[in-house]
């Protein structure tokens, strides 16, 4: 048969090495499950459904063994020799964490699975189950990891019609029509995918919402998932449409300081926790981008959080609340005005409230600095957002792997405690002490049969939940795990690939937008370049604004001379970006606008190395396909074949980027293609006439 | 690994009569194949699949064997002895049909699977492992067979966006976008599952069409489809957009007879045949719901069937032309107006223009008369439609197995030529001697993983194939093959489901529309009961039009004293519907507007009848699921729980419709329920107002 890929990175294929396999065999003779949860079940079933993957006809369980057997379950339902043999492990563990540990007791060995809770044991079997396929020794095996983040979220951008925002692998997984009745198997599969990387909470629809889903036929339909979710640890969450209160509840109004609207959503949070009583809480996009809001009655983003807190806080139902917001009727730096909004409320959200940063101040750019409300709200918890799906990365076609554009983040200093203090440590909670943490990932998950659409790209959803777990991990040895799990222990393809996938990053970042460009895509759909465009309504949709070529040179001024944006991060921070020559030059058209001739440390000017950056990243995109087609013998032939069609895609989409958009600077620039640089073979009028009108992912009627 | 019906009725499942696989073993020692197109490669593909997996480890090919061999090739490329030996049979194949025959040559056994064309071989290979997979002897095969109709196609409603119109397996198979790059493994899956079946050729976008596909870059993404179809024998067909010159050609017109008009598409349709040699030709909606057409020129369906067939002629290539016509404008009964738009142009259209008509003369009703059409155009080809997917028998949560219901239309006798004149002598052209025939269903396939959102109905695209290859066959016969290869060959399992699925088109009929009752579903989606609407805007939108109900009675009088739609029949049907008493019961309220006491042949009044109907139609959708539940042993769980959940959906929906029907009507009639029928437990008010805004399917803007 041949591989769809459906089964992302639990493949449990055969253990090619015979000895390896033995010697596995002979440490796991039997599985002694403790407790009767559905969670504990579950636990069980995913050794069973594991085992005789990777295993295959080898294994059998020896019922009678009380050596060399597996033992599964909660410490406190652990028998008591187990529990006083773990008593000083058992403290290091936090949260859902775990203990993985060889143990003997009265001359029987045993691999102890345990953990504080039954969620917690169930990721020590996942992690257990990725030490075998990745062909890890556990004769004297001893890991105890727990999550330094507390709400390890998915973001569905899903549509009720199935649609999703910004999906680039098929149609939503919620097939809300059929629910609740019809459960598709592929929700179970989605839960133990989600579970096997320690992802606990899901947010099922669209930040851009619909009021329906709060209706009782939609919840009953909510509840169904939940359900299925609940043994693997997976909360449910809703995006809550702030206007609902009039959509579905009849009332006039909706502002959150109005009496009969804070009833309204009492009852209604009351309601849907009668349907799932460990409902996680509400995400809500309010005053952004035409979504209505606590604005619209002249409230302001604390009365409207904190009315959402009031109401879900009874139940321990938690509020992420969006700081993606800027306005249209608002002429400042887009960049600026999450900054401007937010901060001022520091310490003024309740403790049930966390606010929901983009890693960046615009919008998912494949670079962006950090956004500057990093480690700036020391009283106000805090989360970060990152888009997984390739809303600005070439969709499902190109090989992006995100986990280190991820890590660049999480690893940059805000300098707000001083040197050191990193992102990660603002989302960790450490920083400023935290209760309550969270990383969030808009999904690329799609009905595709391989999930993402590309097979690659399920490397995005594995890395962002292992980084949401620990965002000090390194996205290398990550990437190491997932090729290892996903195709195959050999190292003669994980090397090679692995490199691939974290060059690839960069990459993109050539052939879109090097030196600091940004959102310079085409108009709604974000697929291809599309510099020229320059008559959209709001001055900050349209890609001119951001690049602000001309003849005089390129780039957007955020330094204090021009938008001021640097002002905004820490001093140390503001200072290195006021100054051109100490601005990173990956970040140099972000903050600088300079003239063409502009020499750049290498020596060149700015439009040589433009133009150089576009060409490499061709380059590298052509390589990519040289480093694939060597992997042949190591990869079965469907997914070998899809995503070799995958880079060549996006190869040919290099190239487009790279010419339509040195075509349209060259007209500002008036100077030559340096060496090296391939003359486009069309011209820029043919770039800028292409229309994809049904690329897919385009913003529809939710 | 869970069965999640990926691989339909190609399943290819271990023999399990261990007998019976020695037994074809002994048969089958080697592969000898002849000629090397495409095709003929693909036969070999798939008989080593389809071994591979009947055989599985006891399998191996004895490269030397020269008895007991199978042989493959096209009669022209076989070794002369074979030849001769099969002079005889070779006379008995028409078009691409096939011989299967076992020979004895110089005392060595063979199997021969030969055709006149590669195709035909191909259709024989799927056939031979067909007997294999239903565990039919084959010591002394001999089949002869071949298609009794030339255009089996599929109609794909599916938009450039993937949405598909009427589509209840997810979204269109076809992903635009990626093409013609990314060649999504499944187009070789549906190819090879067409071909299993004979289905030779697919319009692959929306009769309600958008003139992009005619354009090149879409033409690059047919050409990527029509390459990987071709060596299956499926010939790529679109629709045309009779607006298409004015839209992407930049014509003033799209008049049919303006010589502009006229050269365009001439050097459109030379342009399609630089992409696609073998392309099959256009399907067009012409002047029917909204869609332009020749009369807004003043034109007429000649006028317009024919400039396209003249386009089409020098390629061979075919108009199929829709008779589903009916204007806002035109008050006359819906169902008479394509049989008085078309029937006066009989032998007007040009040869390769085919009339394509739908199954009844309103719109896929559960059930429907024949369309008058049928047997009257003695000098026109044409064609029937039906509608695989289920848009007016509840999506792809209900369980019908349709071929009952093409089964039912096929034999239904039209009289044109004396008795016997059955609507598939129509079809197969023998009635009138035609040289161009065809069979056209509206497909039911997405993008969910089991292709039709529901395994059982698999059956329906299955059965549809066997019996456009033959419209003679019978359904129960083509339930029993599907059951065996999708499933098992345990009669325990075989015969009881199949008698359900047989029974299961009278029980939808039941619980939807008895005794000719039609078109009283919700509006837009047709999801469920809306018997109560009446508000929009074209008359024969609304179900009232089509029950008339009211205080007097129910039902549409269409004899001499109606509407007179009877009159389009042969004088023998038009006498037997014009008369109550021999008018079958089945379509007693489609031509008769009767009192609520008249009494029916059973001594009942027509609304204890009708109650009574509706209550059956639940009762048996219950006995469904106790038919199912019987069935676990036999069916791998992962089907066998979808299928229940299914069944369980259709119950309680059967339910939904039996209530808010009866109590709608039982405002007219004022009649108690009969014993027997349960009371509802909901107001009528409730399910009024029931609302299903994202129901599956809709028509949307393509």
């Amino acid at each position: 048969m041949k591989n769809n890929g459906y089964n992302l990175w639990l493949q449990y294929t055969d253990i090619e090495n015979s000895t390896l396999k033995k010697k596995y065999l002979s440490q796991i003779k039997n599985i002694h499950s403790f407790g009767n949860s559905e969670t504990i079940k579950a636990c069980v079933e995913e050794l069973e459904r594991g085992f005789s993957g990777l295993f295959g006809d080898d294994y059998f369980l020896d019922k009678e063994a009380s050596n060399n057997v597996l033992i599964i379950g909660t410490i406190s339902n652990l028998n008591d020799i187990h529990q006083k043999n773990l008593k000083e492990d058992v403290l290091q563990i936090k949260k859902d964490g775990f203990i993985i540990k060889k143990i003997e007791i009265n001359g029987n060995k045993k691999i102890v699975i345990t953990a504080k809770t039954a969620t917690g044991v169930l990721y020590g079997v996942f992690r257990f189950l990725r030490e075998l396929q990745t062909n890890q020794p556990i004769e004297q095996i001893k890991i105890i990891d727990s999550p330094k983040v507390d709400v390890r979220i998915l973001n569905h951008w899903d549509n009720l019609d199935r649609t999703v925002e910004r999906g680039y692998a098929g149609f939503s997984i919620f097939d809300w029509h059929k629910l609740p009745d019809f459960k598709d198997p592929r929700y179970l599969d989605y839960a133990r995918a989600n579970a096997s990387i320690g992802i606990n909470g899901t947010v099922v629809n669209n930040v851009n919402s619909n009021a329906l889903i709060l209706t009782p036929m939609y919840l009953e339909k909510v509840k169904a998932l939940a359900d299925i979710f609940r043994p693997y640890g997976l909360k449910i969450y809703l995006t809550a449409r702030f206007s609902a209160p009039i959509e579905i509840g009849g009332l006039k109004t909706a502002d959150p300081l109005n009496e009969d609207v804070k009833n309204w959503w009492n009852e209604k949070v009351k309601e849907i926790y009668k349907y799932i009583p460990d409902f996680g809480g509400f995400l809500v996009k309010a005053n952004s981008e035409g979504q209505p809001g606590p604005q619209d009655y002249d409230r302001n983003h604390v009365d409207g959080a904190n009315m959402f807190a009031d109401a879900l806080a009874p139940f321990k139902g938690i509020v992420m609340w969006r700081a993606f917001v800027y306005s249209e009727h608002n002429p400042t730096d887009r960049a600026k005005q999450a900054y401007t909004e937010f901060v001022p409320y520091d310490g003024k959200f309740k403790d049930n409230v966390i606010i929901q940063v983009k890693n960046g101040a615009i919008d998912f750019q494949p670079r962006e600095p950090f956004h500057p409300m990093f480690g700036a709200m020391p009283n106000t918890n805090l989360m970060i957002e990152f888009q997984i799906t390739q809303e600005y990365m070439g969709g499902a076609t190109h090989l992006v792997y995100q986990p280190k554009l991820f890590q660049e983040v999480l690893e940059a200093d805000t300098y707000r405690k001083g040197k050191g203090s990193i992102v990660a440590k603002v989302i960790d909670g450490s920083l400023h002490n935290k209760k309550l943490t969270g990383v969030s990932g808009v999904s690329n998950i799609g009905n595709d049969i391989n999930w993402t659409g590309n097979h690659f790209l399920q490397s995005n959803w594995y890395g962002f939940g292992r980084l949401a777990w620990n965002p000090y991990l390194d996205a290398k040895s990550i990437a190491d795990e997932w090729l290892r799990m996903t195709f195959t222990n050999e190292n003669d393809f994980v090397n090679p690939i692995k490199n691939m996938m974290i060059d690839s990053r960069e990459t993109v970042v050539n052939y879109m937008t090097p030196l600091g460009l940004h959102h310079i895509m085409a108009t709604n759909h974000h697929y291809g370049p599309g510099p020229w465009v320059g008559n959209l309504s709001r001055p900050e949709w349209n890609p001119v604004y951001y690049h602000k070529a001309n003849e005089k040179g390129v780039g957007f001024n955020r330094t204090k001379t021009g938008s001021n944006a640097t002002a905004q991060y820490a001093p140390e921070v503001e200072e290195m970006f006021n100054n051109v020559s100490t601005t990173p030059e990956i970040y140099l058209l972000w903050f600088h606008h300079l003239p063409w001739d502009y020499k750049l440390k290498n020596g060149k000017t700015l439009w040589n190395n433009i133009a150089l950056k576009y060409q490499q990243g061709v380059n590298e995109a052509e390589n990519m396909i040289s480093s694939w087609n060597l992997m042949e013998q190591y990869v079965d032939e469907s997914r070998f074949k899809e995503i070799q069609m995958m880079l060549n895609i996006q190869y040919k989409e290099a190239k487009w980027w790279r010419d339509s958009c040195l075509l349209y600077f060259q007209q500002f620039s008036k100077m030559k293609l340096p060496d090296g640089v391939e003359k486009p073979n069309k011209s820029l009028n043919y770039f800028q006439t292409l229309k994809h009108p049904y690329a897919p992912g385009i913003k529809s009627q939710w």
